[in-house]
């Protein structure tokens, strides 16, 4: 059935045909929007639109990342009041709301190989004579952060990308990493499992490096001549053990309001490493791994250096000293709101942080300033008579780059209000050039795709967001059968949400439904967690002209437009029914394959099952007829009941050992940290082998997938009634 | 139906009982023995196989190896007199046979980079201290053999391995190579073809190289530290369009006898190159590589050395000067004969080649010494009053790299009689460790599973040579289904062969049934063609204790024996008829995928079924008791029906541009060089649409199978009488 045949009855039509202006160009219909209230919205939408210029996105980066701001430094407050000026010369409604977080800052690092040769790393990335800003004043150096201080010395392993799989296939080899240091590849896994999943197989330290088959020369030339990382480049990073809990490590499940801190509280922290952690370059690990000898690495763990990898452990022996100040430092979010008309205790929240690593053009400048430009285009909006019915912040946070801390603990602190009144919250981050990507909460996918069907291409007036993301697909795409299959594609899937930005806090902590966005996957990366992710690399090799900069603000823009003016809120549940779906499949084929005994599945499909028909049922009442006659009480029971559909998903006592995690159907995965794990406590169970663990869950899972549908099933009824 | 159940009757088997010796031990039959020749057989084979010695290979291999001996220059000679000498110490009537070849050396070799800076190319493979013999002395330098003369400048164009399919890929990025020289990375097709599609495709040069992610420090540590091609290693090697005709490139068809040749007539060769090209290291690779700008190559196109792969063309611009001095030279073919006692007119012969690029320790002298070691274990057997029913001829040729000359001058000499009498060929070269592996005529298949159910594991005496094979593929295997087909399998079977060896003459000229036969596949190679082949390299990191050398002696011999003894030829046709099935299942494919007009299968499909039928009636006829009965001319007729089966592929006129080529089965790939193609005149008419060449071929294969179906279905008649 297309959109075009929902519609159902000539009046709607009539009243879009009656709009003014519209004879000539007959409208679209707005999921939850009456005809005319389309129209309006329509109309309001194109003066917003109208308003982002990609020379003022320039404009701002070229301030922001005009010195380093990490967080907790000078740089970071100047940033955070730059932010909060740009929004009160809006005429926003903005401020700085304050927090701390422990966040030590290096004061020693060393590593040096002491056997069979010499050599002392660099663990400094030299400026580029072409970029201005690659230089080192006031940045802080390559380190991780949450790296425990250490003074360790011992043979070296190379452990591939240090995940759980590798060290079973290093058993097979014989070599333990015992008493050793790990040297590890970035990539597959989020950074801070290597050095935790080192930890427990023994290591008394971990090296992380960038290998040149992912993130060097391999896949494209390097900085300043193309985009990839160059030699001494590294990626800096934070490996709090996060799947734990995000946020300061001093304070989970509390806000850090400011002289709250207790830095002696850090040794109970279960989310700070026990062992020393350096991120290093190419360039400095190239000898060192050239020193290994022991077993030929395994093909798959061989990368792009011209050497012949080699395991260990040793004959390279390496010393390795660091040292951190533990010192507790400030974290400024900014917040602007901008009330809602009509329901303004029904909240539509963006936010993208504003800290980085060092002056992080890309990371995570590229989103903020669209950010900007989008609360601009609002504040214009205002100027001109236009307010949103529901209540939309906007908000740029601080702290990310450490754990997410400034976006937690904002959450944490207004948990109690969140929990009633957001709607939806919007994340974005580092945005380039390429297709839109949207990720998270299914019910929110019709709504993606509808927006992505109505804004255009920034580089192809000709074609929208949708056509243009779709043929890159079927460009990509190997088999005719696979072309063919993307060609009759209604929708583009939104893809679970794991971890890795500030959504975590509103879909996990609070169940709110969520997604996170952006444009990407035209050109490479390459320089992320860098000095060199600067305005210079950004304006030459991603982003240059900011067109897909100021297509972000328009898109971001016109999805909280919707949110916030719909007459019924645009959530949809046959997506989420079918990906549950997916998901019970595909734990069924897990505990096939890992021969979990006595492990019966069927409440869950049953449950999915009946979320399957209320989703149907749902649609099939919400006709735009049935839906114009909803008002009043039964308009309000009608949106609460489809905005906290997300909360059915709530499990309040959290999933096994991370209590603060408390969304039964997505979850950071416990070994894989940024990757999503789906029913994670079903899953991991499962993965895990806690039989008892994953048989548990089941029941508690689907009483959790049928109170959604029971949600559903009374969001019909109140349409139907 | 097993083996035993063949046996049908208690008469062999009472006569088996009733043989010398074997009521302790019952022995197994021998396909083509009666039971009384099986254990007579048995008894002079075992005596036979007692005799190999490892230190007898390690001796010959010493000798062998202890100068340069490439084919035309005197240390081939002192090779081949070494060779005789050895077969007439062991009291074997050999001789050598003198041919000539046009085997020009070169005179001038330059390359160097002119801009965008300037590199001079070593061209030259340094001694390394730990290997005596890896000295330049007396060695020709690496060159390709029968380049062209040239002296061209031109921009570089880097066309990974130069294969049609990727200059489809470079004009899809815009690049051409016309006027310009290019670059390829050995491998995925035999050398010959990378210039040759490169001066299709306009090139004025050509370089290859190896690249170090197939040929150097990725796949192992390089020479000397382990086995692998090491940074200035080049891979020489021949140029000649074989699969236009192998052999001397003045004499197509005819033997190069002494003083017959005329070096004028090299204008005329349509196998010798028109572009100079030149093999280089991958040290003298990189400078050039590096140098190239254009597009970055496609990802399948990069290798491991230490840059990001750009397609050019340019800016990297080089000169290439190349002299050669054209010469005819010697070859001499040792050839060692022990007549038949019963059939002297049926020949078993195997051959191995004695010339070598440098010195040659595994390609091809460690094949060679277990043929000298063969030819002893026969002397030996002689001696003690043996003799075989059928002629055994042992030859080892020169001049097989430079295009198979030695072999191919013999066979074109000899053609009359061994079309006549030649029953099989079994050809040998390198040898190493790992496990026997034999390619060929499927006629053959059941005879070498035999021989590898019967033979023992040189390094575990618990474990036939066909355990061990199995256990290996089981071991590699990916999934529990790929294991449970493996321990399900009752033959190994054996791959079709191409070119690449002295067999080609045998087979694709002659339609001798024929085989190609090692030990391999464990420990890497990494010196193939170069200086580094040595006795150093080879007493490392191959058959370092000659185990392997004495078993592929054992297993060589009982394959002569075998075929020399039997009183009814070994041949087995339904696995041909299984192969050749498959082989019309692979042309509908493609004549579908390529949309071949008016194509009708339905001819070879029915020759094809008709085989099927004749070879399950020859199995059923050919009962112990049936054939025993088979006596006098009957038994010629059937073992004359049974060894020119190979002849029925026969087709006088050759295979579309290249008459030499007469096998209608299997013949070298004009666009991969060693690499086969089955029903080669169809499916080469297909992948170039040549639409009625295929067609054209079709009724013609068809006859030819049709004519072997007969031939089987008379030999089931001969036995059924």
């Amino acid at each position: 059935m297309t959109r075009m045949h929902v519609i159902g009855s000539l009046a709607p039509l009539l009243a879009v045909l009656l709009a003014p202006g519209v004879l000539s160009q007959p409208a679209q219909p707005i999921r939850g929007f009456s005809a005319a209230g389309a129209d309006q919205e329509r109309s309001a939408e194109e003066r917003f639109r109208g308003i982002p210029k990609p020379e003022n996105l320039r404009e701002y980066m070229r301030a922001i990342t005009s010195e380093p701001h990490h967080a907790g430094s000078p740089g970071s407050r100047k940033v955070a009041e730059y932010v909060l000026g740009r929004f009160k010369s809006f005429g926003l409604d903005a401020s700085i709301e304050e927090f701390e977080g422990l966040m030590p800052y290096p004061t020693e690092r060393v590593l040096e190989m002491t056997a069979p040769e010499r050599y002392v790393a660099k663990l400094e990335e030299p400026a580029v004579p072409e970029d201005p800003d690659s230089n080192a004043r006031g940045q802080l150096p390559p380190f991780n952060a949450y790296s425990a201080d250490g003074d360790v010395t011992g043979e070296l392993v190379y452990v591939n990308y240090g995940l759980p799989s590798d060290y079973d296939e290093l058993a097979k080899l014989g070599v333990s990493v015992k008493g050793k240091i790990v040297i590890a590849r970035y990539g597959e896994s989020w950074r801070g499992i290597k050095p935790k999943v080192a930890y427990e197989h023994g290591a008394i330290g971990c090296i992380i490096y960038s290998d040149p088959r992912e993130d060097g020369y391999w896949p494209g030339d390097v900085y300043p001549k193309g985009s990839y990382r160059p030699e001494q480049g590294v990626q800096r990073g934070s490996v709090m053990d996060m799947p734990i809990h995000p946020g300061d490590p001093l304070s989970p499940g509390k806000p850090a309001d400011p002289g709250t801190l207790n830095v002696a509280d850090r040794a109970a922290s279960d989310v700070i490493l026990k062992i020393p952690v350096q991120p290093i370059s190419y360039g400095d690990a190239l000898p060192l791994l050239r020193n290994l000898a022991g077993p030929v690495a395994p093909s798959e763990w061989r990368g792009a250096l011209p050497i012949t990898y080699h395991v260990g452990a040793g004959p390279a022996t390496v010393h390795l000293k660091l040292a951190f100040d533990w010192k507790v430092r400030p974290l400024y979010d900014v917040v602007a709101r901008i009330d809602g008309s009509e329901h303004p205790d029904e909240w539509i929240i963006q936010g993208n942080h504003h800290d980085a690593w060092v002056r992080g053009a890309s990371d995570p400048t590229s989103g903020n300033v669209a950010l900007i430009e989008t609360a601009r285009g609002f504040g214009e909006l205002l100027k001109s008579g236009w307010r949103p019915k529901r209540t939309i912040i906007l908000a740029s946070w601080d702290g990310e780059e450490w754990g997410l801390l400034g976006s937690t603990e904002w959450a944490e602190k207004h948990a109690a209000e969140l929990s009633k009144n957001a709607v939806a919250y919007l994340n974005s981050d580092s945005t380039g050039k390429g297709w839109l990507t949207a990720s998270g909460s299914h019910s929110l996918q019709a709504l993606v795709n509808e927006v992505m069907r109505d804004l255009m291409d920034p580089k192809d007036a000709e074609r929208t967001l949708f056509e243009a993301k779709l043929d890159h697909a079927i460009e990509m795409a190997r088999t005719d059968d696979a072309r063919a299959k993307l060609r009759a594609r209604n929708d583009f899937p939104i893809e679970a949400l794991g971890s890795g930005s500030d959504y975590t806090s509103f879909l996990d902590y609070l169940q709110i439904a969520s997604l996170n966005v952006g444009f990407g996957g035209e050109g490479g990366g390459g320089v992320y967690h860098s000095a060199y992710d600067s305005f210079y690399w950004y304006t030459h090799f991603s982003d240059a002209d900011f067109a897909y900069g100021a297509a972000f603000s328009r898109t971001m823009g016109t999805l909280l437009m919707r949110l916030a003016d719909a007459d019924v809120l645009p959530f949809e549940f046959t997506a989420t029914a079918r990906t549950l779906n997916g998901y019970v499949d595909d734990i069924a084929r897990l505990a096939k394959d890992t021969g979990a005994p006595d492990f019966d599945l069927a409440p869950l499909r049953k449950a999915a099952d009946h979320l399957d028909r209320a989703a149907r049922a749902y649609n099939a009442a919400a006709t735009p007829e049935r839906l114009a006659r909803v008002t009043g009480n039964r308009l309000d029971d009608l949106n609460r009941t489809l905005y906290t559909s997300e909360r059915a998903f709530r499990y309040d006592a959290g999933l096994p050992r991370r209590p603060w995690f408390k969304h039964l159907a997505y979850a950071p995965g416990f070994y894989t940290g940024y990757g999503v794990k789906t029913l994670p406590a079903i899953r991991e169970g499962l993965e895990q082998k806690q039989w008892d663990e994953a048989r548990k869950f089941v029941p508690i899972v689907a009483k959790a997938i049928d109170a959604l549908a029971a949600q559903v099933d009374h969001a019909a009824q109140i349409v139907g009634q």
